[in-house]
């Protein structure tokens, strides 16, 4: 058996980042950049006032009041053509291109408006409510970096910067299927003792979720030669649900191995979830999840999440976070744990509940859940009010 | 001017949850559900063992060690069919239904596998180590209740309990034009002094995101007559960008007035974005954002993600959290005021520093920014370490 860390830095190791693409802005959101978006000009680029007011020349206004001509209006998109000559003055609006001749704004609660003519109050400063060409961004700038999952604001400075394409990483493929002849779909009628496959809903889930183009292989025989038929699998990752323990006769392992099959690792000293297979049929890379379904979505957390990662080529690490615990926590044994809890903010800090039953059949406590607490193997027990590292569940 | 709780307070109130539709789990991951999902069965069905072990009769153990004759297996899904009687046990896996006339799981570890008998080393307690018929959840029991946008956990809970199609609010669909005849799509030609419409991108991102569908009406020339056409939009909201301010000769509200245009309010004290419209043109709901795009998305975050959350169903109250303050900020004025920052986590605290430049022109502040802080009209000054409300900006 080796540790939870181990694991994840073999599994991130094994995948390097699948090719670019070029798409339209329109389609990228949370997809991640493989290059920097670029700005193709200077945003604003031109100066431009950050106030309503009047574009003046400072030393035209000798003394105050003095009244000026006014000869045009500038609104944000429509700049006015002419130039500001002695005693001239242009109507200006917020983001309106500040006049030719002009180098002050003088806002409209400083002035007084005469049919064509304004009274000016107050003399304004050179520079003031100007916004200068390339305040926001200027022409070469990095508006967002290589291996960024693009958020909306992301979308929206890019598009400020005259970019319409970006070049991103392609979805990585990752086909699942769960195996288990007991096995049948919700609705669809069961044989006796038999199970309702549950975990693939939550993991295609998550794949999407994740930035990866979930591919349901449906549900395949326990047989050697059903599970030998997923070496044939075109993907960037293959993920067997089930079939992984010894009570489950090791059969994907046994099965896959006249195609090819090579293990990194098996087992892995944690709870829920000791049996994890990881490895290749071929080139075919295979995470073999355990089949219980609340094993699965914490095992897909810890372990395929840092795979798509690494395949997109953003960061692998798990987004642990530090939370004060609401109530005690006994020594553990030998294996990591991850515990089921719920997660509230009071007065400014995370706050984590431990569920009382954390029995890893209980999909009921998985799904309430809104954090794993993370338990060291042979952590000492853990007073109310320690504090300890969680791993949010909705937030990743 | 209305404040801006006000404003949401009426906003939300203006809309009532849309028609629900049936669709299939594998489809509903982050859809909002419009009645509970209710478990078909007990889970598990049967008891069923919580080890690998062997399903023994505890008073059939009279005394340790006990060697008992091996009658079949019981792995998970594939129920043993007999009955146990006196002397007589079923290897049982985890999972595994236990058979009649067992009442307690002897662990592996007690035991010794002697070809087709075992030996018993420890006396089992009853009911050791099985899981209760129902011990997830038991027929009808509410697996998700109505209003809860479903995760990828919930999906899996769901299909655990029987159920193949879940009642959602089908996607309000939010239309949404940018007006303006100086505005030009990223990489298209531009008119001198002429503006990339930016906004309409993280706009089109933050619906999606929020549960709706976004549906691009494109630019509409600062014409009455263009914008009056808008009036005919089929949506449940229809969003225009711009031509609400003052400098913008309220453009939206003139245009639209011939076609029936009752304005509900107008102008909020707050930055940035005062100039926002909401009314309706008969019965379409119109909510007008200013076109700045710092100010666009802030106010889609302030008031157009509750106008969608009413149309699910879901809740409307923004998600503030508590944070300290890195540095000290200035006493603001009657505006409600809405800092771009960034968020960090320091020793289990939230920790948020507002950037140092606030000018609402900049998108570049806004992508970076993680976070808004929320500061009411006339708050006296802070200091660092204060603490202040704030808005996260991804995890909504």
């Amino acid at each position: 058996m080796i540790s939870v860390e181990e694991a994840v830095a073999r599994i991130a190791a094994a995948f390097k980042p699948v090719e670019a693409e070029t798409i339209a802005i329109s389609q990228a959101h949370g997809r991640v950049l493989a290059s920097d978006a670029v700005a193709k000009f200077d945003q604003p680029p031109f100066p431009v006032s950050a106030m309503d007011g009047y574009a003046v020349h400072g030393s035209d206004i000798d003394k105050v009041p003095k009244e000026l001509r006014v000869i045009g209006s500038a609104p944000a998109g429509h700049p006015f053509k002419g130039r500001i000559g002695a005693g001239e003055t242009v109507r200006i609006f917020t983001g309106g291109v500040v006049p030719e001749g002009a180098d002050a704004i003088v806002i409209q609660e400083d002035t007084e408006a005469r049919g064509d003519t304004v009274i000016v109050k107050e003399a304004p400063k050179p520079g003031k409510h100007i916004r200068a060409a390339g305040l926001d961004f200027r022409k070469g700038d990095i508006l967002a970096k290589a291996g960024k999952p693009l958020t909306a604001r992301d979308l929206s400075l890019i598009a400020a910067g005259d970019v319409a394409h970006v070049s991103v990483r392609r979805k990585p493929v990752i086909a699942y299927a769960a195996t288990g002849d007991e096995l049948s779909l919700p609705g669809e009628p069961r044989q006796p003792g038999g199970i309702v496959a549950s975990s693939v809903y939550g993991l295609s889930a998550l794949i999407e979720k994740w930035g990866a183009e979930a591919r349901d292989l449906g549900i395949v025989p326990d047989t050697a030669e059903a599970i030998a038929e997923l070496a044939h699998t075109k993907a960037d990752l293959l993920v067997t649900l089930g079939g992984a323990s010894v009570g489950e006769h090791d059969l994907v392992q046994r099965a896959l191995g006249p195609k090819g099959f090579t293990l990194d690792f098996w087992k892995i000293a944690m709870r829920p979830g000791k049996p994890l297979i990881f490895g290749r049929v071929g080139a075919l890379p295979l995470l073999g999840l355990p089949g219980n379904p609340v094993s699965t979505l914490v095992c897909a957390v810890l372990f395929l999440r840092p795979a798509i990662a690494a395949m997109l080529g953003t960061d692998t690490a798990a987004p642990l976070l530090s939370a004060r615990l609401a109530s005690e926590l006994p020594a553990n044994d030998s294996r990591q744990d991850y515990l089921r809890a719920k997660l509230t903010h009071a007065s400014g800090e995370l706050v984590v509940e431990p569920f009382a039953i954390q029995d890893s059949s209980m999909l009921s406590v998985m799904a309430a859940a809104d954090a794993l607490i993370l338990r060291a193997s042979y952590a000492p027990p853990a007073k109310a009010g320690e504090r300890v590292e969680i791993l949010p569940l909705d937030a990743i």
